[in-house]
């Protein structure tokens, strides 16, 4: 898809992936309305297929590759979620898949992406090297690249989250979505857009990653060097694709301290019974941060995922 | 109520705490049906209020609170769930709440069942001292003391879990719940019994703590005596009413290791990113454990709560 995703390809999109995704809950939580002031609806895409949103993507792409490629499978470079996505995505249609990963990927996102069926590459814990052999690997195989947020087909996928949030919950103030990529986001505007245009779409990013947040103020896209976060689905830079839509639609990027994330991340995990990735958390602590402009506010949230090490939490 | 609920005295709870309560999801995990070889439909009631189906039962109790007690307001003995519960629906309700909880209960649950604005009254850490400070309280403030379980109207609101689970789920097999005093239990029997006869109930129970599988076998109440196990929720005895209900409609008690518990509800926490406590975990335990039993059937589990202390997990 060359063009910006239009609502006619987020509408197929969503009847496209229907049959393959979770339907993910909105859950509201009385006592985080009351500490904030506002009236919160937290869409749970921590319980979606493989603890991510990034399924949507994924699946979307996978559903609608060109039946010359198919026999070729799909390949991307991801040490997250979006490995995960693409690798079941594949499998479950059963199309190859392989994919990237740097030697040094935790051993259970190695070991999930493996039960998926995919084909993994290791290389060295660099960009270039992921890049280099990601090329390798295309040129080998003939699998088609499926960029994890870079690709309009991708975004019209996670597109469909802030879709059905619309559809079940009307006249949204806000709606506030994590940005590491800008994948989310940008499908998330593109809804807004397309459904809910008076609802303001805002992104959430560390202090420590802010690449998106300077990247709107000044109107160019800055890499993201040597992101300091915890929230490891944020480090990522954006694409041209996903800035030129943030550019255009995201209301506001507001940016966040990785503390603040940790005690928004405690605060779900204890009061709302689930578990969430600080990536995710980092939208409840946008909103304990700001609490006067989201004051008695209807705010929505994407809780992006919850793919955790248990041994390992930060709290 | 001091017959046996009806079918009618059900559907009038359930219409009755509708606005109240929290309609809880139902999820699903390819990956955990995989390792079972079973269809398994997972209740979410870790996401009710007060993060337990408690607060059905503690809800229908003081929604039907006769007006001429309501200022004289509710009171209970419990140092779990069903204080917290019991003390969100009065203060809800607008009515006092006395809650009897033992010195050492756990700070947080002090904290939450005083943040819902319970009086607390703390006793020594024996069923008499429970008892006996109970019953003082009800003397001094003329309050209505509402049992966590054996309590016909408290059994008509836990039916209503089970009742939602047969109205989006049909032909279920099988329907697991945990036992303790077999509240939810007997209400699951008579959800059951109307709506779903064809439907197994079963129960799920600590090794540790079998007073229920022993009752049910023999034909009599036993007292739980020194109960062994990890599953907080589960260390009661069953009482009258809630064992002459199980007694004539279980299936089946099916006794659990608490490391079988302990394993289900690593298992819960990491693939489907929820939050439960080892009392709900047993349910999966029980299937993971009985694999032959439920190889290819349509099982129903009801998770019952998801309050744990964060500092103090069992992995």
């Amino acid at each position: 898809m060359i063009h910006e995703p239009t609502h006619k390809d987020i509408l197929q999109s969503a009847s496209r992936i229907f049959n393959h995704i979770h339907k993910t809950p909105i859950l509201t939580s009385r006592l985080i309305n009351k500490i904030c002031g506002a009236n919160l609806f937290f869409k749970c895409e921590n319980l979606q297929k493989v603890g991510a949103f990034k399924f949507r993507g994924a699946s979307n792409a996978v559903l609608t590759l060109d039946k010359n490629y198919r026999a070729n499978g799909v390949a991307t470079h991801s040490s997250g979620n979006h490995a995960a996505a693409l690798a079941l995505s594949a499998k479950n249609n059963g199309i190859k898949s392989f994919i990237v990963m740097p030697s040094n990927a935790p051993i259970q996102k190695k070991n999930a992406v493996q039960e998926y069926g995919a084909k993994i590459i290791y290389c060295k814990p660099t960009l270039e090297a992921r890049e280099s052999t990601l090329e390798k690997v295309v040129e080998e195989t003939g699998a088609v690249f499926i960029h994890p947020y870079n690709n309009h087909i991708v975004i019209a996928g996670q597109a469909t989250c802030a879709m059905e949030i619309f559809n079940d919950i009307s006249n949204l103030d806000y709606l506030i979505a994590p940005v590491g990529g800008g994948g989310l986001l940008s499908g998330t505007c593109l809804s807004a857009k397309y459904i809910s245009p008076s609802t303001k779409v805002i992104g959430a990013e560390p202090e420590g990653a802010d690449d998106a947040y300077r990247s709107i103020r000044d109107g160019k896209i800055y890499p993201s060097v040597e992101p300091k976060t915890i929230c490891d689905g944020l480090r990522t830079s954006l694409g041209v694709k996903t800035f030129s839509i943030l550019n255009k639609y995201v209301y506001e990027i507001i940016t966040v301290p990785d503390k603040a994330t940790i005690n928004a991340m405690r605060l779900i995990w204890e009061r709302m019974k689930i578990i969430v990735e600080p990536s995710s958390a980092i939208v409840l602590a946008a909103v304990i941060q700001n609490k006067s402009k989201f004051a008695n506010k209807k705010v929505g949230l994407i809780l992006s995922g919850g793919n955790v090490d248990l041994n390992n939490l930060p709290f």
